[in-house]
């Protein structure tokens, strides 16, 4: 079992696959509620339609190469709406999204990489809209620290507080910056899990491990 | 001593105070070569007219609470022309220029701490300038890379690119995304350090600890 800290919930990759338009439906259940799983194994056989138009909406973006590097992404993004505003999409979100899927270390993202991607955006959207009621497209600071509660994250109030403070703007939280959060909430406790093997909550760090793990996050 | 792999060179903070205007100055020498140590007292007495016109500058852009915000010393980069493009400085590269300085988690620079961030811009920018030869406003990969070395961080050439990749644009590096890589690998090394108290290259973390120092930076 995983150290009580460490969350879940809304922070695991799980759900259902949209249609390549970004749509806000509501996202399935989570098969493997306590960990990682990647979309295409978790969707084995039950979305093949909606597999073929995304794989068609992926090769438009991907060009050429046949990846999706951050820019590609942030276009993308941006002219998909998700964001609820008419301003970029923030590459550096599109960055640190790309880094935590990005196994390989090539700044870019394959076709399951990018499904798995898409699922999470959806929860993480359906998530940012139910506190968002007055459809703003944007949080307040304490919202955005229930949201990290509900993700399942036991964190002291200090922490909340610098983790909010830091990702918000004129002081309310954006799409992309909550999406920034959720990422890097993830990937960061992820990194740190992985190495925690009896999920204890304290890891020993060798200083070039920690650096590569944070640096690209 | 520190862990040899720790770094240090222009990734500290020390050099001359600019005027208001950014000037691309030489840095001066660096008082505390192995450590951290704020501007106003490596500087004391010694600029005092430098310091009245740098105070005049800070209580212009601060505005009324008297702090300055990453989305106010984002105007003040865009304007002063530093990054040598039209392009806005990037707003996530100014909140972890002011997340590495923000000791109280207020999200907000004080003149001292603005001071501080005013000397390292203009040494990272020096720096820049010695590989950007052609005045494009980027370098490329490898010169990350050297730069990062001349900085003193000893890193595998697999960490290295790792980081390269993750600050590089279209296959370039922007001055913005040059200093946001400098301020991290700079923040997230003291952290360590800070913690490495027999300076022996590895640390033990806490969960919570290891995510407020890392979200936030």
């Amino acid at each position: 079992m995983a150290h009580p800290a460490y969350g879940g919930g809304f922070g695991n990759f799980g759900g259902q696959i949209p249609g390549p338009q970004m749509q806000m439906g509501q996202p399935g259940p989570n098969l493997y509620p306590g960990g990682y799983q990647p979309v295409h194994t978790a969707y084995m056989g039950n979305y093949s339609s909606a597999g073929d138009s995304m794989w068609t909406y992926f090769t438009a973006i991907a060009g050429q190469d046949g990846e999706v590097d951050a820019e590609e992404l942030q276009r993308c993004l941006t002219q998909s709406g998700i964001s609820g505003t008419y301003s970029p999409f923030s590459l550096e979100t599109c960055r640190i999204m790309i880094a935590m899927l990005d196994r390989d270390y090539t700044g870019k993202m394959g076709f399951n990489e990018f499904k798995e991607l898409w699922a999470a955006l959806n929860a993480w959207k359906q998530n940012f809209m139910t506190f968002d009621q007055d459809r703003s497209g944007s949080v307040e600071h304490c919202e955005l620290s229930q949201a990290i509660a509900v993700m399942g994250y036991r964190l002291s109030p200090q922490t909340l507080n610098a983790i909010v403070k830091r990702y918000s703007k004129n002081g309310r939280i954006f799409f992309d910056d909550y999406v920034a959060c959720c990422v890097k909430l993830r990937a960061l406790t992820e990194f740190f899990r992985r190495r925690d093997h009896l999920q204890q909550g304290y890891v020993n760090f060798l200083y070039e491990d920690f650096l590569q793990g944070t640096m690209t996050i």
